[in-house]
């Protein structure tokens, strides 16, 4: 079949199933988790069978270690999954929940219904533990799905896609409800992301190559961050050891990715008892320094920071430091550099930490705390399909109650508009 | 100066006073509307000698007189406007409220704070009235606009935007916290939405042209509805008196907007019953009605219905009527044939209630209760700037908080991630 309308097929099929989703209760939903949980422990040989194909694949194309890490379904990986779906069976449900209701002058009650946004169109590259991920976030929410995941894990794909559908069909729920695209061919993410009629929401997630793709062709809404240029601003009133530990975390526990601090911003009042001993600790963890002209001063032997450098995101053992002279400066240069993904103050001062959470233009904004946290799970929503950096819909992290809205419901008694 | 460098001065102008806005209190913004409202009342004679050079040129080209009728700014006109600001200088505050805080585990406390959006561009056609309604739903919601008005109200929307920017520097707001754009120049608009770094998010608001142009052209997000196709539904065990003036005031009491019903859904069990007297109340009140073709068996002088009247938005006194075998093809009609926007059923029997409230997929669901209800005012939202019948960030009618996000604020003592 031609790809756009073997797309718009699958659109088509997507929407049927959303609008069958519609009248599915938690119990119906909540097993059909359950029995995928099932299905990826029986179907471990056949998961990582194909897995290895997409290995082979890769090793002979040359792929990086840490990538091939990445794409490498092993049993702990598969174990992961499996927890990761029974935790979203095991949240509740976020759909039906009726709030705010009012009686209006005129004896109409006013509710919002919280229902399904309709059909996700979910892109992303290299992990295909994410497929599984997407899928139980997308059937807990009632969405139907459409997963294109990348061309090096096609094979774990389909077959993680053959036990999700496997497992919808053993509970009674629709199958293309969540659907894999059976394609490696990159035309097909820009048929997904055209069909208007059909989906309702695009999530890339990856690398920002594949984002702005997403971003700038898509004619259907897009929730996306591009990437995380994320501040650790230590104040004057800063508790040094707690500062310490909080930067540390925040570039050291996981470099390469979005949540990760990229530049350090100290108060001047902190720099000369703060810093000596930070970038001492940052070195011996083999962290590239990059300064500002005062922080070489303090430290002659690093590296003088480049314009360049503050809007950077490294994604790697890589840091910015900047001394600014107050707390304003601190607030204009995140304003200024920040990508508006995560931003923490480390501060003993109340007023700064109140002005801090209420004036930065961040979906995270976290005081005394690594910027590490931004992250649905963390934060408590269970789980997390993305993080989002606009502002419309869901601003941070995206976990089930992310991917419904609301709908007004009217019980009414005969009510006419004068 | 060149209009692309002037909209991108207004967009980083607005982005600045957006900026500002962040750290107004309540008090400050309710301070500002109040003025608004004394302005409007001592410059009356200004808005309306401004109104009058509309006016004359309307009437040269030769406007239809309902459309004069919407460009005038009576008194009365005035007075609404006025009335209008004070009643959302009134509304709650929904910026800053702090919701589902929760403690985490490891002892942090995460809970979302409520933000604005940052800058709106708006964009619309005809009533200048629309100017100060819209302009001062975002002030209250702490965002920066920029107002495009319709070129046959551009003296009107001039004098407009001098009366809301004197009273922001009367009290102290950041003068560009509202612009109108100084041009009938439609390329504005294309620069407007093209605007990516500035603008957060563009409502258009009239004609299907302009909305069309808009979503088409937009580079930022959108929110908007193309139509309403609003559906009433007489359920076999409809009180029929009720449904009649149901039915009635959802065509009849305006039919020129977007919440009127167009096509009337009758159950075979009731229609014997119910159309006749219904179809001689419309026929004297000068609807036009296309039938189906068991409609037209009860009312043989009707015009049959073609397939183009099922999905058509008549905006005017035309109605659609179709009597179907039972309550699912009712659903399926709506769903084939809807906008999303507004369907009613009339019913007495409790569980098709529920299921209607449930399954239809509209921004504004209603029990026994006319389609005219979706309205901003009539919900209890306090007013309106827009109707969405996308289902992200806000589904139905928008007021205030519609113009506003959560951010997460986090709470810390040290905490970093394992």
């Amino acid at each position: 079949m031609e790809l756009k309308s073997q797309m718009r097929r699958m659109g088509v099929d997507a929407r049927a199933a959303a609008r069958e989703l519609r009248g599915v209760s938690s119990d119906a939903k909540n097993a059909a988790l359950l029995r995928i949980v099932a299905e990826l422990n029986t179907r471990r040989d056949a998961i990582v069978a194909a897995n290895q194909k997409d290995l082979s694949a890769a090793k002979e194309s040359g792929m990086a270690s840490a990538m091939l890490d990445r794409l490498t379904l092993t049993d702990a990986v598969i174990d992961g999954m499996a927890a990761g779906v029974a935790e979203v069976a095991a949240q509740e449900d976020p759909v039906g929940a009726v709030t705010e209701m009012k009686q209006r002058p005129n004896g109409l009650m006013v509710g919002r219904m919280r229902i399904p946004l309709g059909v996700i169109g979910f892109i992303y590259e290299s992990r295909p533990n994410v497929t599984v991920d997407a899928a139980a976030l997308c059937l807990k929410s009632g969405n139907a799905v459409i997963l294109k995941g990348g061309s090096e894990a096609f094979h774990s794909n389909l077959v993680l896609g053959e036990v999700l559908r496997s497992a919808l069909a053993a509970t009674g729920l629709p199958e293309k409800a969540i659907q894999v695209v059976p394609t490696t061919d990159r035309q097909a993410v820009r048929e997904l992301i055209g069909l208007t009629e059909l989906v309702d929401l695009a999530i890339p997630r990856g690398g920002e190559g594949l984002i702005r793709f997403v971003a700038e062709n898509a004619r259907v809404p897009v929730l996306k961050h591009y990437k995380g240029v994320c501040h650790v601003f230590v104040d004057r009133s800063a508790d040094l050891d707690r500062a310490e530990e909080i930067c540390f975390n925040a570039k050291v526990q996981r470099p390469g990715v979005c949540n990760a601090m990229e530049t350090l911003l100290v108060h001047q009042d902190t720099a000369d008892r703060f810093l000596p001993a930070m970038i001492t600790r940052f070195q011996q963890a083999g962290v590239e320094l990059r300064g500002c002209p005062a922080t070489c001063r303090i430290a002659p032997e690093l590296t003088p920071a480049q314009a360049s450098d503050w809007p950077a995101e490294f994604l790697d053992l890589v840091l910015a430091v900047r001394v600014v002279p107050d707390f304003p400066s601190a607030l204009d240069h995140i304003d200024t550099h920040g990508s508006k993904h995560t931003e923490a103050i480390v501060t003993s001062d109340y007023s700064r930490a109140r002005r801090f959470h209420a004036e930065v233009d961040a979906s995270v904004v976290l005081v005394n705390a690594s910027t590490r946290f931004n992250d649905g799970g963390q934060l408590g929503l269970g789980a997390e399909i993305g993080i989002n950096t606009d502002k419309l819909h869901a601003f941070g992290p995206m976990g089930a109650t992310e991917l419904t809205t609301t709908k007004f419901i009217v019980f009414g008694e005969g009510q006419v508009r004068e």
